[in-house]
């Protein structure tokens, strides 16, 4: 068996990338599972700041693996293949540092899932994104999931009842990806905002992200009690206490936590 | 009483057309209750795979009936008028298949409610719309309900205080609809976007018209174990084998449920 | 202590200004609490119908006033800082009558917040915004709160994670916005959009107001109940009376409650 993702930490960048390229980095069973034991890695791993998700070959990801799925004739088979796949999506939403979708070609099914799950996308002005599952009459319910979560009610439809796969920039006019660039220049435009984001305080991002899940559902006033309570705790964290007075002193901070 | 909705199933595209056009299509307790029918029959009616909502005369629909309402006078008859308004909004919403708003001319208060409430819409150039109630002192607060679920909340709001109308552009900025096209191209237009829907398999798309709405206000653990579960039973269904074999052996589906 | 806000009144428009220019309007304790003091002042003012939020000097408002936190050096007075905040933006959204955030220059953390929080949003061309606490180990988990509410989730991480300044396009684009203007437009253009909204009935622009938060979390079914009883409320009122009357006799209304 090849391998499956291939893997790089770089100056706090964890860069994974989906190997299947001949399949479309379609997710197998084992594909999910190597991507969610690497994530999980990384959440623990001080040295990861930020992740970033690409795909080898023509594509970012074509969904599903639809003939493992075929070959295995198995409702057990299925039940186990979208429990995987919701664990994994889970795990992006979940995982203490931001996770980057870096998507050339097509982000179809779960692949555009995958878009959908990650804090942040960039693309190549050539990719496509869709979920075009109601063509083989197997509508993209779990893909809706992440997708309804990250754009308004009529673009996810637009997608999910259609089948047809949108461009790039009507991708960023939905907010599905935050912005589209020159295909050549992707892995570069990337790699600058992940430096970027890698620049800041693994402490600090992890307070972020965790509150950012913990207060998206709750009723406004409770949303402000419990992140009143993360900022005074942040405030007397050494990275914040670091942070303003280097900001005070007009120079660069030094993360403890970094 | 001359006839309040024009009505034709081709191809699984039903078309029902509001016709009150010397009243701009306004919403009177008659039109609701007869179009309301028409769709509780399409729910049931296994060659309906896909609905189109359109307006006869200038416009698309200018709202309730006040004239109507200022004759009855009754607050009883103000109370079933916004009890059959929300009736009529929900089972659009809760129809088993998809509803396309196709508009022209304008689509105000309860008909922009109308254009908020359907899956997809699509518009001619010179549409307008708003939620003008504010300006009689009488605020859009049902199609409120519709708007704010539909788009951001700065957009609605904007709509909302300011009584004004907009164009077909920002409305598609917003999310309130999905694409504005020509004015002589607008039937032509829908049609195909009907047909592309009509297409597909119906019992594939009433699964996920249906996890729509199921799983829009879970939380995100919930939503993907009851999308996984919808997905195992997708696969399962007739349609699902038939689509993923056709897919497989590149030839075109043949639909059981079509 | 030189006054920390400026106020008028005129033509049912309350005009409050912060007035820190020297230090980017910043929040200090004593300014949220001014500002707080003025609006709960017009919610009970009859003759108050819509109120804009601006700054003085070279921008809008800069965030929190880390210098006066810094220097109280307490985690009670961090914690008495965001809780007046809380207040303040929550006073804001619940505030009787819309309010609209008029911005030039910068507009960052809580005063990003400020401008998420506020009905409307209309910003000079050359206004920036953004979330920096990021880039100070601070992660600006209160601004979130509103943030989220505004904008789409990636929007709202870009901003977050990143720590970048965006231009007033982009704001637009995110919905933070409702529309950027010339620089030497903004207050003539703020002031009709005012005019514009101060000439409804303040009745109604309350009501409105109020269902529009008592209905966002409810479900579908429960929001239709709630506004549909609000509708039928709405409609007994003197003003919707006239404001109907008026609109029958194609004459300018004359409200009661203005």
């Amino acid at each position: 068996m090849s391998q499956l993702i291939e893997e790089s930490i770089v100056d706090g960048v964890a860069h994974v990338t989906l190997c299947r390229p001949d399949a479309y980095n379609s997710l197998s069973m084992e594909l999910m599972t190597a991507l969610t034991e690497a994530l999980v890695n990384y959440d623990s791993d001080e040295s990861v700041r930020v992740v970033v998700i690409a795909g080898a070959g023509k594509g970012f990801c074509a969904g599903h693996d639809l003939k493992q799925m075929i070959a295995a004739d198995s409702t057990e088979f299925n039940e186990t293949t979208f429990k995987q796949c919701s664990t994994l999506m889970q795990t992006i939403v979940n995982l203490s540092v931001p996770v980057i979708a870096q998507v050339h070609g097509v982000a179809t099914a779960a692949g555009c899932q995958l878009v959908a799950s990650c804090d942040l996308a960039f693309a190549a002005q050539s990719a496509r994104f869709g979920t075009p599952g109601v063509n083989i009459g197997l509508f993209c319910s779990t893909p809706m999931v992440a997708l309804t979560r990250a754009v308004q009610p009529k673009h996810a439809m637009e997608l999910l009842l259609t089948g047809q796969l949108i461009g790039a920039e009507r991708a960023v006019e939905m907010g599905l990806i935050n912005q589209h660039v020159e295909d050549e220049t992707l892995n570069s435009h990337v790699a600058s905002v992940a430096q970027l984001i890698a620049s800041k305080s693994r402490k600090t991002l992890t307070i972020g992200k965790q509150a950012f899940n913990q207060q998206r559902n709750l009723t406004l006033e409770s949303a402000y009690e419990h992140c009143s309570q993360v900022m005074v705790d942040n405030m007397q964290t050494d990275d914040a206490q670091e942070g303003i007075a280097a900001f005070i002193e007009k120079r660069h901070p030094k993360w403890r936590h970094s």
